[in-house]
This record gives structure tokens, sequence and C-alpha cells, in this order.
């Protein structure tokens, strides 16, 4: 079979992230490249082999499938363009920075006869996919969460601190989280916020109140402006008579019964791809686009997530909570 | 100077705690206890050297100073009429489980000539006492919190389970945490929660979005069916590129600046009763009988506390958020 | 049946804590104590109801069982005359401060008809009783250990730092480990060891390398000149492909295959009298005094014991190996 | 200038990291890369731009600097006469795996006209820079030192079980801790050993006793045959009332005075490459090459290192110890 051609649109870390997975995929040749800022195209090429093209519309015309890996503010209309174009397309997180974009997006992948996947990477982390098999196929019944998804600072890398770039911070990290907590305990039924700006140009920290359609409740933090201590990621899953716990995505600790016993599972040994995630959702993309087999996640995945961050600004910005899309 | 008589109505296990502490204070006597089951009077009689009284009435016609630690819905009416039978009341938390029985005691201390000092132990924890030093004293400001207040169990005693007796699990656990933020971070302006029943007859399992009046905010969580997973209480604080961490009553962390360094306190090798504060509390009880100095937690603390615990219920029935007491 | 009569000689922290543990048991009576200091006797007499003795001996005619829990340079002449005198002896560690002494008291037990046991309390802590059952019963089959038993300092309480109280820091502290190490692993073949001295008045700081005759080996250090860095007291066991590990007697750790998994015993919430074995060794010793059978921490163990420390201190000074009692 | 031409010998894991590491430094082009498996040759070709030479001999012909990163065993020929053809060497530890081996490679690094550079790249990790640091500069005073510094197994890969590829476990693995002890201490003076062997066809068991001839003492454990708990390598070192514990290359905890404070350093964020030093290692050898200063790790530390381990591979066999070369 022919080799996938793929092409990164965004030469940046996380576009360096997917070529050095993708290098180890025999199934995909890397062919091309592109970045507003050459040398940094020129870069990647250097270490890939890819070549550079001037545009992105020409790197489109030369690849089978596509890595969107810009700037968050730029995903929109570089991901629905190339689902328009008919190629696969991985667009990272998030999908787009306002609900009309990710709309568009969602329109635009709707049409298309490529695959689309979101880069909600931590679906694949080792640590949360067995935290998800837990509550979903081995019983685990969850009755609440409490739920922190911290930065240290919005410092390095230097746009980090830049909502034109980002979107916003919950753009950028908490994203993640919002996507991770639908994952695991399903559609959220309704979100209080209460946000506040500090030494950064944004509201940089957030605590946040959910409740699920399944009953679940959750308590979470966002702060941009607080410290790196570990874990600054942490899930605590309450069932009966029992505690999961997942550190960033380096191990979960579950703790059954009331003799004080916990088993943990680190996966201290995997390569930081392998533990994010990385690795399993490129190899899954691929994997889609030779079987067909529909991607793992989805735009609409993509579109929730954008939703719920707008709904978190929203909630801060009016007082009043979100109520859901089925309200 | 004559030893001040202490009387103890309630010979369970924080009547124990109390009596042991007082043992090794050579200001005063444990010289009667009352307890409505008569073999656990006399157990405590046995091991202290205080005598028996047929009825809490009684007891308080010998003493200076009585400790209330009886089963909390009992709280009320003791407390109450030990406050205005002139006694020094050290009155355990809670100050009474409803918020009429709060009004009352507030009321009764209120006009008392004795000293009226609330069992909210934690106040004087070595953790705690630091955190609040940090926070009020040496400049960590802190904009939001994480607050974690499990309990893995309403099995053991017996009786933690029955909200007869405890006045609802918020009454029995919670409650501290919400003196101890109110402590930290002052009064409460608004609070949302949710709540759900499992596996015990009450609500068990709660999270909780606070807004201070001083502009912290902070997402909380309060489960009674979880498991025994340390550390089941845990107030993470998050300041300018600073997080600070208590564990329980054992240690604080204080991470501070981005280069991944932090500091832990621990106090390991103290007793149960220096770490939890028991000591420190019984000690700043009878420096303020001796002293005339006020109560370092007054029945005004008490009461805010049950407000709050009873804004919480309020929250979780009607699911609209309590607005607190100056709107 | 009649109560069984238990008299305590020494009144310090640790007869203190067998007090307090025998006041649970319904069928010993605390008769009487002695100290040479008349106020300690006194305070102890008054926390239990046990008369005060002016003497020793005139204890030992009072009572069915005594405990000795003198400094340790005392326990020698105290334990052998107790057992030449009939009584059941519980003996604190160490059986003695000397080979000699151990061997007078060994002679003094070997002959009587009471119950002779040893306060090697660490064999019925949870967290120890149950790693020795992992080795013993239960399959886990060691190649080596690596174990540290560290104190902190020598300056509280006041007396730890002198030998002629103590007999040595070795016999203060280290001997728990030497007993548990026999305890798991069986006799030691052979025992080299390097000593230093620091800041106090004897050598406080030892390294060391030991041979079981079961095959097993093992690299120790035991310092009384560190910091109180959790854990101080540590073992860990090497099997194939796993590794268990203790930290002081708060858990156990259990790590076995290649995934990076372990579970974790916990014994947080138990009290520090369950941690540390000494209510069970108690209960043990009564057993034993009720039914005949042996006691479960014999004086030969408590003669072991003693002899791996003159071994340790022996070949600090010799710089050559000891080589155990059967070559 | 024209850039430092670099060719790398042996293209597993090991020459892939350091390919990679050089990649990102502009003073140097990697131009050639030899392998006895050609694919593993071509595969490293492919990565990095740098052709394949036919023979080792070929590669030295063509380059300034030369990386020896084959098995163990192949390291003394390839670095010595690579020495002797008056290149820069990086030479991967163990410098050699025989006494004999290291004194040839000694004896042809002295009288080359280039750098010669041993791979113990744990020197340059932060976390043990550090460790050093406060030790030869900060003033901590060590007085002994608990060590531990284990493998899971032998398993993976799958070579690492096979001495005539390795030269044995301690060469592979324990010799990093052997450079580091020295590196930290000064030169042994004493060492004993036992060894054992389990399911591995070699002694893969090591219980060690050092004596340092600063007075320092040691107690040392180093298993192939345990399991992967975290942290499987720590070096703990006691001063007077203060501990310092390095986990694997992750972190340092410093804990000084009696109050039970600790403060911790984390690598958390690091890239692995920096973490284990790998990065620091490889620019302190291009500096050496430009600058003329002396390499950081001489060809004289591997030697040492050899010596330690043959060291104990002796005290094993003999069970007598080894006394260091000034005896």
């Amino acid at each position: 079979m022919d080799k996938i051609k793929v092409g990164i649109v965004g030469a940046g870390y996380i576009g360096g992230v997917h070529a050095s997975v993708l290098a180890r995929d025999e199934r995909v040749r890397l062919t091309a490249v592109h970045d507003t800022i050459p040398e940094r195209a020129q870069q990647l090429s250097r270490a890939t082999g890819a070549e550079v093209t001037r545009t992105a519309e020409e790197l489109l015309e030369r690849v089978d499938a596509v890595y969107v890996t810009t700037p968050n503010t730029r995903h929109t209309e570089l991901a629905a363009s190339a689902a328009r174009a008919g190629r696969h397309v991985f667009c990272e997180k998030p999908l787009a920075t306002s609900l009309d974009g990710a709309r568009a997006v969602l329109a635009a992948a709707g049409g298309a006869r490529g695959v689309f996947q979101v880069g909600h990477n931590r679906r694949f982390a080792p640590v949360y996919a067995r935290l998800r098999r837990m509550i979903r196929e081995e019983g685990a019944a969850p009755h609440s969460a409490h739920v922190k998804m911290n930065r240290g600072e919005l410092v390095s890398p230097e746009w980090v601190g830049d909502p034109e770039v980002t979107g916003g911070f919950l753009y950028e990290t908490t994203i993640h989280m919002f996507d991770m907590l639908r994952f695991l305990f399903g559609e959220v039924a309704r979100l209080d916020a209460v946000g506040s700006a500090h030494e950064y140009p944004e509201t940089d920290d957030f605590s946040v109140l959910l409740r699920f359609e399944s009953g679940v409740h959750a308590s979470m933090c966002s702060s941009a402006d607080a410290s790196w201590l570990f874990p600054f990621e942490r899930v605590e899953v309450f069932c009966h008579h029992r505690t999961i716990v997942t550190r960033e995505m380096e191990s979960l600790t579950d703790s059954s019964g009331l003799e004080g016993r916990h088993t943990t599972h680190s996966v201290h040994q995997l390569s930081k791809e392998e533990k994010w995630g990385y690795a399993q959702e490129d190899r899954a993309f691929i994997d889609s686009i030779i079987t067909g087999a529909p991607a793992l996640v989805t735009a609409e995945d993509g579109y929730k997530a954008v939703e719920l961050v707008d709904a978190c600004y929203g909630a801060v910005r009016s007082g009043e909570p979100w109520l859901g899309t089925r309200n």
C-alpha cells in the first residue's frame, strides 16, 4: 500500500511532537510542512525531511492528511478548509476559540469525506484511559468528583499569556479537562463558575461547580497563577467506599474498602509521548484513515469542549449558571 | 489560687480526649462527669478520679467550668443552660444542629458572664494555625482555594450515620471546614451547592462553590461515602505564583516561584492531641477563664459555622444559591 | 477468675504506655508502681489508681506480673530477680546492655516458672506482622534487604544521649531493627560494620553489612545524627521481580511484577498503641499468663538481639567481621 | 568557525539520545554513523542526515570527534583506537568491562591529543550536580550515606541480561553509582560486598559496605531482580542534624534541623535529556573541544569506576574486602 502523505501546518512544539511520533509509523510519510514563520518550518523540515510549502493551501494539495497545529486562534479556518478540501484532518485542541468558530468547523467536518479527529490527547493517556474503563466498563459507579487543572504561570512559552494567540487560558489548558469530564461522566447539565483576574491581562483563576445529566456532580478549580507543585492536574473520583485518583498523566490510585489499602498504577517508565497519549492518538488517527473506522475524538467532541469553555466564561461574566443545551 | 473545677457532660470519645488534656493542666481539677449512659460516666470517672453526677444540672452546681461533649443534637440545650447558669462553657462543635438552636445559644452566651468557647479545634492545629498566619500576617495573598473534607464512611462509630445524633453529616465533620474557611478567608458572600444521597439515609456527598466577601473563591467537596485514602482533608490555596497545601493536620507545603521548589513542614512527631489542636484549645480556654481574655473561638464563630451548614443544606434543597447575610 | 495483679517498675514514658494499655484489659488490675524518682511514681499512681511502693522488692511481693520499664541499664538486675521470684515478667528491650547481662537474665528466665516476654513491640506492629507473614507464610522469597533505622537526634528526651542510661545508641533504638531482621530472615551468619562519632559523646552512626544463614543479605544504616525526615525507619525487601517496603510502622507497599503497579496498606487510622504493637504485645503477654502458652518474644530472642548489638560494636572497634555463633 | 564533525559508533538507544542532543548544538554537525547491524545505522542515518560508514575505521577518518556508544564489551578497543587516532572521544560508560581493558584505554587516552570524556552523565544531572555542590561548596558535611541503585529486571532491552554484552550487571547500571559516590565522597578506602544469583545467569543482587578515605561510610544495595517501584535509585546522605535525599534524577530533598521541615527541589518539568544530564554532558564535551579545557569526566574517572566494579565482583568471589589502591 502507498504510504499516507501527511502534512503539518504549524511547526511549533506540538507540531514537532506529532512529527516525531509519525516518523516511527511505517504507514505514513511526512511530506510537507508549513508555518507562517519560515525559519520554524525550515527547522522542522531539516529534522524530518519533509518539504516546506509556501502556503497552507499549497500544503493541502500535496497531502492526504493534515495536522493543524497552529496557535489556537487559527484552528477554525484551517481545519474547516482542510475538511472541505477532502483531507483527513487532525485538528489540535481547541477545535475553535469561539462557539461560532466551533460551529463552523463542526459543519465543515460533518459534510466531509475524510476522517476528522480532534487532539484531546488525554483520552488516550493510559492513566485516563484506565479511569474511563473503570467507570464505563468495570463498574466503578462515581457519585462525585473533585478536579484540579492548574498551570503554574502564563509566562512560558511567551505566547501562552496572550489571549490573541490562545483564545484565553481556558481554551489553552482547561479545555482538556472539560473534555475529560464529558468523557468520564457524560453531558453537563448545569455549570456555575466564578473567575478572577490577577497578574495577567485576562481572567486566570476559576472555581467551577458542575452537575452532569448522569447525576454526578463535581467541584473544579483551574488557576493559571499558582506554582508548579505536583500534581497540578488531578482528578479524584468518589464512589461507594472507594476513591480513585489520577495525578497528571503519571499515576492512578484506587482505594477501595475501609481498610486504608490502595493500589497505584504508575506509568513512570513510559516516554512522555505515550504517557500523554500523543503516540496513541496519532496511531488511532492513521488507523481510522486506513480502516474507515470513525475517529475516536470527533468534531462533535471538539465542539462540546468549546461549548463548556464558552459556558464557563459566560457564567463568570453573568454570574448566572449555564443550564446546558437541553433546557 | 484555687484550681478551676471542671465538669464534663458527655463521656464519649471526645470527652475523654479533653479529660486527658485537662489532667495535665495544673490549673484545673476535673471534679465531675455526667453521661446519660451511667456506665460511660463510671468509666471516665475511674480513669480520672472525677465524681459521677446523676444529672447534668447537679454537675453544673459543682463546677466552675463545663465541657459540653454530648452528641451534637444535645449541645444547644446544655450549652445554653450552662451559660445562663454563669458557668464557663466549652461547647464542642457544632454549636447547634439548626439555625434556631444556634441563635438560642448565641443569645444565652451573649448575656453570660462566663467564658464561652466553641470546639473548632482545627484553628489551633499547628498546620492550620500556620496557614492562617501566612495569610493574615505574612503576606500570602490568596485568590482561590480548592478544598476537600471527606470522611470515608458513616459506619464507625456506629452513631455517625444517624442524623438524629449528628444533626446530619455536614454538622458532624464538614462544619470544621466551613469554620476554617471563614477563619482563613473571611465571610462568605455566596454559596452554591449540589448534594446527593447514596448508601446512607441522608445526603452524604456535596460539591460546593463559595465566593467570599474578600474576593477569594473556592471549590469544595465533602463526601461521606468514599474511602480512607490519605489525605481525606486537604486545603490548597492559590496565590500569585504560589501554592500552599495542607494535608489533614499532618503537614503544610509551600511552593513559591516557578522553579518546582517546595518546603514542607511536617508535624509527624507531635502527639495527636497537639496535631489536632485539642491541647491548645483547652489551654486557651483555661487561659481565658483566668485572664478574662475573650475566647479565641466565640459563640458568634460557632453560629456562623452553623449558618454555613444550614445554607449548604438549603442550597441543595432549593437549587438556589445562598447569598450571605448582608444581602 | 481473679484479676491478674500487675506492677510497673519504671514510671517513665513507656511505663505510662503500658499502663494505659493495661487499663483497658479487663483481665488485669494495675496494683503497684515503683520508680526511683518518687514524684514520677506518684504521677503514674494518680493516673491509674495503682499504689506506690517504696522499693522494687516490695512491689514484687504484691503482684503476679511485673513490667520492667526502667532505663535500659537497669533491666538486667530487675528482670532477673523478678524471674527468680517467680513473677511473670514483661521486660522492655533491651534485655540487657551487655552480653554478660543478657546471659544472666537468660539463665534466670530459663529456670523460672512464670512467663518471660521481651518488649520487642515491632513484631506486633501490623506493618511488620504483615511483612513477616508475607515472607514466612505467603511465599515472598526475599534475597536481600536495604534497611534504615535512624533517629534524628540524641537530644530529646534528655537522657537519650547518655550511654550510662541507654547503654549506647544501638541498645536504645537500633536493637529493634536487629530483632526485626532476625524475625524476618533468621539467624545472622556474619556482620560487618563501620561506625563513626560526631556531635555526641558516643559512636552515633553505623553502616552495616549482614549475611543471614538463609542466604539473604542486607545493607543497613543507623544514624542518630541526621534529621526527622519521614521515614526514618524503612525496610526494603527484594524478591524475584518484587519489592516490599515498610515505612516506619505506618504503611507497607508491595510492588510485584514489572508493570509499575504497587499496593499500599496504610494503618494511618489506628492509634499509636496499635500501630506500634504496644496494645498487641501486652495482650499477648496476658494471654500467655492465662493460657500457659509460651511467650511470643522470648528471653532467647532478647538475648540474640543484644548479641547482635554487641557484635556490631565489636566489629566497629576491631575492624573485623563478627562471624556468628556457629563458627 | 567550521562545525565540528561528529561520528557515532553504535546506533542503539543511547547513540540516538546523543544524536538528538547534538542535533540542537549549532557548533557540531553529525556526519557519520556506524553500527555492526547495518539497518540500525540506516535508521539513525535517516533520522539525522549523517552518512553510514561501512567500518568504524572509515568513520574515524571522516570525523573530528567520535561517540563510542556500542555495547559495553566493545568500548575498550574502539575508544582506545579512536584516542590513538587523535580523535576527540566521548566514550559511554563503562570505560571498559575489565580492569585490564580500562588500563589500556587509560593509557591510550593519556597520550592522546584530543579530549577524552567518559559518559558518566549523572554528574551533570541537576539533582546530583546540586548534591555535589551542597557537599563540596556549601558546607554540608556528610558522615554517612545509604544508597540504593536497583534495576527492576534484566529482561528489557533483551541484551541487558547477557553479560557477554554488558560485561555484567554492575558494569551496566551500578557503575553509575560507584562513580557518583567517588564524585561525592572521594576515594574508596575499603569495600566489602555480598552478592547472590537468582533468576538470571549472573550475580544480580549486591549488598555493599564502603569506607571512604574522607571518613564517610556507606551502605549500598544494588539489585537487578526486584521491581520498578519508584525510586529505584536513591541516595540518602546524613550530616549533623540534616538529611539530604535524592530520588533518581527527579528531586532532591533537604531536611535540616529537628523541626520536621524539608525543602524539595523537583526537576519534574525538565525534559529527560536534561534531567539525566545527557544534554549537559554533550555540551561540556563540545566546550572542551573548542576551548581546550580538560574533560569534566576523565579517563581516570572512568578507570576508577571500573576499578570499583571489579573490586565489588572480587569481594563477592573471595569473601574478602578490597582495601583500595593505597594499601
